[in-house]
């Protein structure tokens, strides 16, 4: 995953841009970078480490002068981890400079790359995102628009993009709108970010999402909307609102928050248990512990404290302490855990390592009873628009059983939200939203892999939502 | 504040010493070091910075090689911020190597500390700790314990104190007991620490807390409990319980969460409100705020989300954005707030500054009502044993009345929790808290300071808890 | 100027690129680079700052496994000064990875790029050396060698080049052999270097130097030398026996030492003077004052001193020191130089601003007289082949006459080396060295400037030297 | 050996020193440091690296404002390598804040750190410095120059020192004057360095040399001078003419260039030799080089390179190369020593390891014959006084008779300058230098050595000199 962020007309574009990026944090804590445009010139400055790491002082923001930008918070999908990864990419081509910020995954890069590169063009970067730079310089379409609409047509896969020139911000969705852009207002300022917390942090006010498959155009004070692309049913990433996107954001024009919540509810209602008290597994388990809760009239109590303080890599003793790395996150409480039935809510379960190590650790702590609920399917396929989950064989729901699940976890019992239930709650009516991370069909086909481990591909009709 | 450990009997001693740190990370950010012994020569490695930054790479753990440990995070509370107030102190004296790492305040080091200067004694730092070492160094006993002991008997204030030789630890807590300190065990090793969280996050067992008055040596594997001090009452500071110390800690032998979720409900019984939902700020907030929902029947709700990268610096847009610290740290989630009558819960009010920019951003956000709840009595009086309150007349309990303070705050209503619920929840039958902050009471007259400005001094008396 | 280095065989190649970087420094430090590969994947490491900065530390080095590598230092000639500027450039194209390492200028790379940008190129770099790789990958040709051949067909102007694929190591000069480049051997390893200094300082022994118009192909342990260019007449750039190389290094096969002595005694011939003492600046002066010393019989003796610890940068104080920069570089000894009528020997003069410094200097410390040698003729004109002068107008000997030189910069008399006497020494038969800093005759026709500034071309000859 | 300075009465005193110390950076390369008072507060930063590391950025020189400083580079003496052994140490005591910077070594610190510890004192460094402030401290004189006095009279052995208050500067030699230290003037302000070299590129005056046992305190504008220790003969290093000082500086009132060119000559007429060529080992031997060229009527040459660009750490690659260390700071100059008979004349042989590996270099390069010249006697003893000799039994002339030494160094001859020849040089009528190194007679009795090891003590007699 990854965060993006756009401004223009703001004389501190860069400073803004930052800020922006310190909000979409969660979206990405390898890299970040910023590029802006003092109108004639596009300078870049990207590092790896965290917002605060590189902006935190006042010298590369003083060398980002002027009133365009655009910024990237980066959480290596594809392409191995390195400086020549971190976005926004800034090139030269005919017609000056042009600068990128992507959020997705582009499932056919590998073999627009390979034809490129039988033309002769030369490769910066393993990432799937510098493909569109080089379709944008090698179109034939005779405005900086145009060219890019050109590329982004022979792209399939999933981005939200903020591009820009020396005077243009450009902000596009794919067809099917799998990654969140929302934009938004600053006094003259146009924004568009990621999520709508980065707003919210600049005091800018949200308008609208930018729509799946529109291209907004920002120049000179003016804003174009343009539908470029063939329509197509929308299908925004579900896992945005299960685990990604912070509680506080709307994200596709919903509430992250109201929705979790609702998830635990509805898991109350289909999986209830006898017990004591309900515990998250914070932060993300939150809300749904607390819809839970409130459906199931059970206690809400934190029985697992977060740590303020994780950095990136901590030295392990060579006399290994068990379950060091969970602990380093979490810490139990006992005085909420010794002797009750606890019911455990995470917003869901990749490989199952941390959820056998939380249960340990809850158990050592003298928990009676410790029942897990998960607030979303089993996780069955990888995404490819994205989400970095790991291969389809790593992950456990697709080699074990519930049962199988629920011994290797070492809890009382177990039980996931039903994948009807995570629809009723967003999309009850028309289907607007991918779950092929839960259901394993694929909007749009992937590339590369083991055919036999794809499932069968939906068949792709334009819907109204 | 700050945070000690202290480690005898392990070989990866320096290694577990920068882990326990890292789990006492809240108690102090500016600073981290470690003292570690091989037996023969006490080696230290101090520097400004969080304990992931001090002690993330290799380097500095290998160094340190040895089996006994002390280990210090430092927020300052005497002493300017700089390097060389960093503990733990190293120094070589008459019989060898001692480091120190304290948590506390000496209310009487300036008197000593002129005292030893007129006899020709040179410091090397502005802290109060370093007193320690001259009144050791020049003690006419002939041991070390009991010239740590004859020190010891001159300086008056708040102490809880690791000490080390080259192969001796010393763990130590005031008369009074103000400030925490926790005796475990990890296999053979030995660990003393402010908080269980650190045995926690080692896989360490909590034996009890290090007793008020209690000097305990550990050498060559055997433990040794003096209790060499006159017979004191117990005065615990009740500030740990009420915010420093983190909810999955047990201090002073009881459970922080626990009692914050009994002040809560107190709070409810005494301060109802009409309301559609509680709402706590984060993270000091919650627990006190699930009891106050779980007495009052009303629904909790996460209105606000806490950001966890919130570095200590970032650099401000100079057309300033509005509230801009708090949005950096918290951000609200206007579904859950919007249109609701809140009760807002927190832990304590001290200049009022933080409170005003939450409440104004709950209003921004939509907010019916906002009736702020505070889970402890106003504070009135500057803290002179280890907690870094500022002078008194910046309290906004000082200057201002209840009514005045909400309106300045902005606050529909404002209740705080009466002190005698506040001691009703901790220690209903005996007093053995110190609650200055709250009552204006010392029991350790404080120096240096304006004494019109100091209440009346409580009569000591030798207690029993 | 530039420092290139080529390995090939030798299983510790980057470790042997960075000493002979270090060797090299001289050429450059702005930055430095190396790229190594393990035979399947080329790894870089690219910095700004000294190689003892970049390559200091053994975490860079270790990362950079295998046996062929190429490195780079860096002083800006072409391309703004920025991290992605810093080579050696490594890119993925069609057949795999190549590294490019360049010393030298390219005069039509402007117009390339442009061809190139309108056939749909982008451009990551400001640098001339971006061109080469794209016409490489560009190329319509069969094998690797073939594509580079016809790359460098298409060039025109300076290179020394190390370019390296996963598994082979290239090195070429071009057709007029501007800059130097010389071919050695460490046991069954191939080493190329700009100077043969890198291979002393290695322990391996000089081969001899790569031919003007060469192509020597280093793979699977065999040597291969083609002649693919039309034969040209030899243009060595004599400002690398000037001022640029080492003094102990053999450049175009001649000792860099003995040429400067040749010019030193030449020039106390063609513009003796009745002194005292000759006085050299050190330490480019140092060679040529003993020449002028031994021949004219005077006695030479160190009146300045140049000091080790020179760093790049250092903060003035606000009430300026005069001469500052100078005096940081050179002390003046004055038991040397006061009541003397001095010689002082330098090796020649761009702005004049340093040596009006000096002549200031040396009579603040009581010089009777100051006579100026230099030991090179004017420079009268801009270097469009690598070396890093000013344009034309800020040459003094451009705009001033002798005698408006000797009186700005202060001299009692000043005199230069003629022309021909500076051939006289390094070719005195047949041309073969580029002398268009002195003379104003371009061998190859500069761009993109002012053709009004530029003086005639001069006629390419094929030569036999 | 270090370096050390004091300002007073410059608004820029913190620059001033840091340029000062970056001439002295000869004098020690470990690390550096700088007090500086505004008047009321005095303010250090110090750190390991060059001055331009150290002092390279504005920020540290920002925040030590005010016009009265002292400086120090360090190069260790006594005292493990470590921060906390970098000079100036601060201190606060009765009277206020105290800095000192220390150039020398004190043979009794050791007794007198005992006896302070007895009175217990603790120390927070391993350097002898630090008694001094502890005696200053303790010492029941009234004003502080007395207290300094009183101090200064229980030390015994090498000390110049600059030390300063909030509003002081002091000047001060031990009455031997082993080390240098000069007065000069930078208009109003008044500076003392280690060398004049320092006041040279400050732009300032040398007044006169600071005279052994002669203590200067300047403050309000006043300079006072005292004579407070009894006169004894004075002693000053001839190592500092021989090597240690720069070849510009006066010190001790003599030309360092001037005897290092007079002791070549007189080389020359004591150990001629036929030979070809004279060559320096730069840059220390050069003048002595010139010297003995001048004298002989040989011709001098630079045989030997040497690099601007050694760092002090460089990766070795593991298949070593041979004389690794040595060719990273001298490369031969082939052209120069192929086939000729070379005089080799350098400063002085302490291990003889460097030596030996420089003539295997110059056979390597084709020299004929070598002939080794050192412009000093064989060093027998160790120095007790602040120059970092090795112990006794490391020194080569130790344990090596003259043929046994130019056998190991593989030289074809080897001879040394006589003492009775050094001395005519410097001293010529009255005894006035410390050549303990040489002849094993210590002017002041070192301790805790091995006694059988140390030669005869000289009686001690008033001098004039």
């Amino acid at each position: 995953m990854c965060g993006i962020v756009g401004i223009h007309g703001h004389p501190e574009a860069a400073r803004l841009a930052a800020l922006a990026l310190h909000a979409l944090q969660h979206r990405g804590q390898e890299g970040a970078g910023i590029a802006c445009s003092d109108g004639g010139t596009v300078r870049t400055h990207r590092s790896l480490g965290l917002v605060g790491e590189v902006f935190g002082s006042q010298d590369p923001l003083e060398e980002l002068a002027g009133s365009v930008a655009v910024g990237h918070v980066r959480y290596s999908t594809s392409g191995e981890k390195a400086l020549r990864n971190v976005q926004p990419f800034t090139v030269r081509y005919r017609d000056g400079q042009v600068a990128i910020a992507h959020n997705g995954n582009l499932v056919n890069a590998g073999e627009i790359r390979g034809r490129l590169e039988q033309r002769g063009s030369i490769f910066n970067t393993t990432s799937d995102t510098e493909v569109v730079l080089h379709l944008l310089a090698t179109s034939i379409q005779g405005t900086f628009v145009n060219r890019l609409v050109d590329a982004l047509l022979q792209v399939e896969g999933a981005y939200s993009l903020c591009v820009m020139t020396e005077d243009t911000l450009v902000a596009v969705r794919d067809p099917l709108g799998f990654r969140p852009l929302v934009l938004g207002k600053l006094g003259d300022a146009t924004i568009v970010a990621s999520e709508s917390t980065a707003l919210d942090l600049l005091g800018g006010e949200v308008i609208r999402e930018v729509a799946p498959g529109e291209m907004i155009i920002v120049k000179d004070g003016g804003i174009t909307s343009l539908q470029p692309f063939p329509r197509r049913r929308r299908h925004a990433c579900i896992f945005e609102h299960v685990y990604f996107a912070r509680p506080n954001s709307n994200v596709f024009e919903q509430s992250v928050y109201d929705n979790r919540f609702g998830w635990g509810q509805r898991l109350a209602k289909v999986a209830p248990i006898e017990a004591d008290v309900v515990v998250p597994v914070p932060d993300s388990g939150t809300p749904a512990a607390l819809g839970y809760a409130f459906e199931s009239g059970l206690t809400f109590k934190q029985g697992l404290i977060r740590s303020h303080y994780v950095g990136r890599t901590f030295i392990e003793p060579s006399q290994q302490i068990r379950d060091f790395g969970v602990k380093l996150k979490l810490s139990p409480v006992r005085s909420v855990i010794a002797g009750k039935r606890l019911v455990v809510v995470d917003d869901s379960i990749v490989r199952g390592t941390t959820s056998r190590k939380i249960v340990r650790m809850l158990r050592q702590a003298g928990a009676a009873e410790v029942h897990l609920r998960i607030c979303s399917p089993p996780i069955v396929a990888s995404c490819f628009y994205g989400v970095d989950t790991p291969t389809q064989t790593e992950l456990i729901a697709h080699s074990m059983s519930l049962e199988e699940t629920r011994a290797h976890i070492g809890a009382d019992s177990l039980a996931y939200l039903p994948l009807d239930e995570l629809h009723a709650q967003v999309d009850p009516e028309t289907p607007a939203t991918c779950d092929a991370c839960f259901s394993g069909v694929y909007p749009v086909a992937p590339r590369g892999s083991d055919p036999n481990q794809l499932p069968l591909f939906e068949n792709d009709e334009p819907s109204k939502v």
